[in-house]
């Protein structure tokens, strides 16, 4: 059984991560989005299990507190997390898994997981990114402000990545990402069973 | 412009290795597949800069006192070796450039070039090098038990390649081999000038 691949994704706010998670999986709905674990309260448009996973505060410390996370956060007063055990189930079955996580928590996950491949995503120009905010809709002023500031510290971070890939068009931006996907299996780590001599 | 990239391929004698390099070529001509260089003399088949760069002995000499090879090596009392300028000057213009190599040149290279991206090519079961050794009838007896023991040798250098890709159908090796070049060129160390801020 061929092994899946740990992708972490991540990017600036605003570069078009969910675009190219669903060209992705256009490409192979095997691949399996890992879902976060959250303590903050469910909006009508969320459903369990799907949007994230809503557990308690006491729940997510006690997750916390066996090491289940691939890396967790607090954000304005509640926790959002990636639980481990449902990314290395799938992986085991042989699916690939994207983490679509902002770069702190990228940082987080390529620590402990070695076995990870991470992608960096930019825009084409960083002005772009702005742009991108604004026509969006859901960001103007101050908030602005604080994601571009985010987004350029995030830049600094992408040197830390094993690749970097362009939004420009989605469609070539998934080609490469399913390059990386398939180079990764072919790595002589992974294949040194392979080896073994029937001679 | 894109930076080619320098693909080291090696493998053991019977592994397929020529037919894999022109299914490479038939997937992107502009593969430019390197040309070694040798001391000994030229058959009647031999073509100057198509088979082999053909020199005199004080020749190769200067140029290994030069230190204008990636990787060179004595056989049976004659030379050989890959010469670095017109790989470099291929890789500059873009295009990727394939080292078709035993191991002892591949480790040669590996050790000298961190930028190459290397690959071994195994067969699916290691008995059938021998059975595609014998079926292409020009090693017998001798010969071929001292190939066999290479191929053993080859096989446990394979962990300290990049990738493994096995030859079962030349397609898919192809597909891997095409998937692990256009990830090399996605390698974050290759993208930093993108980073650059134009906000």
């Amino acid at each position: 059984m061929k092994r899946g691949s740990l992708l972490i994704l991540s990017g600036p706010s605003g570069v078009g991560k969910g675009t190219v998670v669903k060209e992705l999986r256009k490409r192979n709905d095997q691949i399996w989005l890992s879902i976060s674990a959250t303590t903050r309260a469910p909006r009508p448009e969320d459903k369990d299990g799907v949007t994230y996973w809503f557990k308690t505060k006491a729940e997510f410390e006690d997750m916390i507190a066996k090491d289940q996370f691939l890396e967790h956060a607090c954000y304005s007063g509640n926790y959002y997390g990636s639980p481990e055990g449902p990314v290395d189930e799938m992986l085991r079955s042989g699916r690939d898994v994207v983490l679509e996580i902002e770069a702190q928590g990228a940082l987080q996950v390529m620590q402990r997981r070695p076995d990870a491949v991470s992608v960096f995503i930019i825009a084409p120009e960083f002005s772009q990114i702005r742009q991108r905010l604004l026509h969006r809709g859901d960001t103007t002023g101050d908030d602005l402000e604080k994601r571009i500031a985010t987004a350029r510290w995030e830049y600094t971070q992408a040197p830390k990545y094993d690749y970097i890939v362009v939004n420009d068009r989605v469609e070539d931006c998934a080609d490469e990402i399913m390059a990386i996907l398939a180079a990764d299996k072919c790595k002589a780590e992974y294949r040194k069973e392979l080896l073994k001599e029937d001679d």
